[in-house]
């Protein structure tokens, strides 16, 4: 009987253990798996021969389940990309070595873009050297910007984190009698889901955010003033989500065109809030403040989506499935079968179809004049964010599964 | 019968609705009063006429539940301080005016210290001119800095949400295995007892935030820098906790340091948290990056500490009992009565001895290094960040109360 490996790479996210609980249970329940090991710190586990055996440990379903809900990554990540097959083959020897040593039938890597460019590079050498070790991806990232699938795992628990904080930032701007703008920074460097969720901070009360800029429109500075100008003959306190993405006409970043340099010499490279700030500050008569929405977006699993991590854990286990079916080198997808009632479907593709490529938010899911989204992105959005897992609480903060790299 | 009004002033909290509640149902169940009115933007509202009758609305205990864990002010706020009364009494006359007029026996002031300069100034006018109002604040503050009472409503959620967040930034943080350090900006401009509840996030795996630093201890960079390595030796992944208000020895903040200036021309005034990546960046051979945990840990309710809300709501009401029994010119206060089990007592003090003093971190709850806190402080802390409130979600998003000023 062949066992399985699993590892997890790229940057955090508050469902991707839930993806790793997926496999892990996949595994757990195949007849044709032996034990699940996990690699630590992605696939240079596998390279350095550090792993850990997860079979016993998550027999225990509270483990599972508390696992399910941590934030970041359980085995710890890496950002190792392999080498082309033509510039060096040793790290596929040694990689393929250890999945012998080890009677590895099947490796899955969690992960986003660069992570499905190991699965394409590691199950285009097993074919290459005729290795019957499945390679799978299970996708992540909060961006949403992998293509094929119709949303990532990660990405519905930021939406949700992001449109919370908006609408607890919008609370606490409103209360005074006095004109302000808020210019919060969201994540997402090339593709502006994450931004454009900020739209489901709106309801029956709340206006904000009043404006939202993703990195799929040309930013202009001068429109954005008359914008905010415009908002500011309206509402006495302006909330701007922009994403730290957005860039001008010639694709220059507006993050980078402060040219600030700090009394150590530095040259301080301000995100995209803090440069608007500081243009409003100049430009405009009102009070300014900028927020930087930060890592919290990504790692707040007090607040995830209980809908992300289901179908997080799901995409893990049909991952298994996959693998146990013969298939390699295929990614896990969601298809959407339905908004409302809302249904998916889990299904696959070719991990060269996605990886390298980007997912940007579509032209009519953003308005005319490139300052708001549009009507139609709430259908899609909205189901990502339902549901809050139940997280425990020891001596008043939340209980999690520590990382494990460390031990 | 005689009507009570009420007001709230100052920066937002995550409980500062919980002792509106708790004032509400305080008149509501008091015999000895009629209507409660809320005065809009603070004692604003009173100058220019701009209230509610509260009466109604909260006779619903659905509103009232809803309204002792939504963030901010219902009522909005003000930043208004009233003149002294030698400066000019028009003011004061225009307040007890409106005080007859809507026939007041007693005006309620939620706020800070400088909500309670003016519940001192009332209370002197009041007596000055023989009126029968009773003037009572009810304190609220993140800082925790007001004197005589044990701590302030508002403190423990936002000590709830730093503990979090310090251990969730942990989880991101720790996954890599490269030497990094993240430097947490948390707020706290004269104490530095909101930082010191950092300290909250450590566990049995996690021992972050690994560094503290407060504005109780003067701040030196050179020993900042050793600090930092030294703890690099020991962890891949530092974790500082800074407080906003960090200073040098001659009372310099750290956070003016910075002589940078935009592109726009703007002298760019870097927080502590901003200034000290730079230092280390430019200092250090490490990864760095800063967080500052800006307006989310006032208004987080979605991740309040019920202790906190609770106590809050029972702040309010003691409020009320005080006034009906003939108090006035007083602040209600909590007396811890045992740390463990944890128990309170509601009490009160002249607020002449509360306005404008600062309650700094005792020296006996920080390291004798000035680089973290004592053992000591866990006991004061860890009961007030204790219990979860019951937040419902509507469409995924927290439901809250809308802030009525703008109707």
């Amino acid at each position: 009987m062949k066992n399985c490996i699993v590892a997890q790479s790229g940057g955090p996210t508050a469902a991707i253990n839930a993806s790793l609980a997926g496999v892990i249970k996949g595994v757990l329940d195949q007849e044709k798996y032996g034990k699940i090991y996990g690699s630590l710190n992605g696939i240079t586990g596998i390279l350095e021969g550090r792993f850990l055996d997860l079979t016993e440990t998550f027999q225990d379903s509270g483990n599972l389940e508390l696992l399910k809900v941590s934030p970041a990554m359980y085995l710890g990540s890496c950002r190792y990309k392999l080498p082309k097959l033509e510039e060096g083959m040793g790290d596929y020897q040694k990689i393929f070595a250890f999945f012998e040593k080890m009677e590895i039938g099947a490796f899955f890597y969690i992960g986003g873009n660069d992570s499905m460019d190991t699965v394409d590079k590691l199950s285009a050498y097993a074919e290459k050297i005729k290795s019957p070790v499945r390679i799978i991806g299970i996708p992540k990232t909060i961006d949403n910007d992998l293509c094929v699938t119709d949303h990532t795992p990660g990405f519905g628990s930021a939406a949700k984190y992001v449109a919370a904080s908006l609408l607890e930032i919008y609370h606490d701007t409103v209360i005074y009698n006095l004109k302000s703008v808020t210019v919060v920074e969201i994540m997402g460097r090339d593709a502006g889901w994450l931004t454009a969720a900020s739209v489901l901070a709106r309801n029956g009360y709340c206006p904000a955010p009043h404006l939202i800029y993703l990195p799929e429109s040309a930013f202009d500075t001068e429109a954005f003033l008359k914008d905010v100008e415009g908002m500011l003959g309206q509402y006495n306190n302006v909330i701007v989500a922009v994403s730290e993405g957005i860039r001008d006409k010639d694709g220059k970043y507006i993050s980078a065109s402060s040219g600030a340099v700090d009394n150590f010499g530095h040259s301080q490279l301000s995100g995209a809030g803090k440069t608007l700030e500081y243009l409003i500050q100049g430009r405009l008569d009102v009070k300014v403040r900028s927020i930087e929405l930060n890592v919290l977006q990504r790692c707040s699993s007090h607040i995830a989506s209980l809908t992300d991590l289901e179908e997080s854990f799901c995409q893990g286990q049909h991952g298994v499935a996959l693998a146990a079916e013969g298939n390699t080198g295929l990614m896990v997808t969601i298809q959407r079968v339905s908004d409302e009632p809302y249904q998916v479907a889990y299904g696959s593709a070719p991990v060269c179809e996605i990886a390298n490529g980007v997912k940007e938010v579509p032209a009519e899911f953003i308005s005319p004049e490139g300052n708001d989204v549009a009507e139609g992105i709430l259908a899609y959005l909205r189901p990502l964010v339902q549901g809050e897992p139940k997280i425990r609480f020891e001596q008043g903060v939340p209980c999690y599964l520590p990382v494990r790299h460390l031990s």
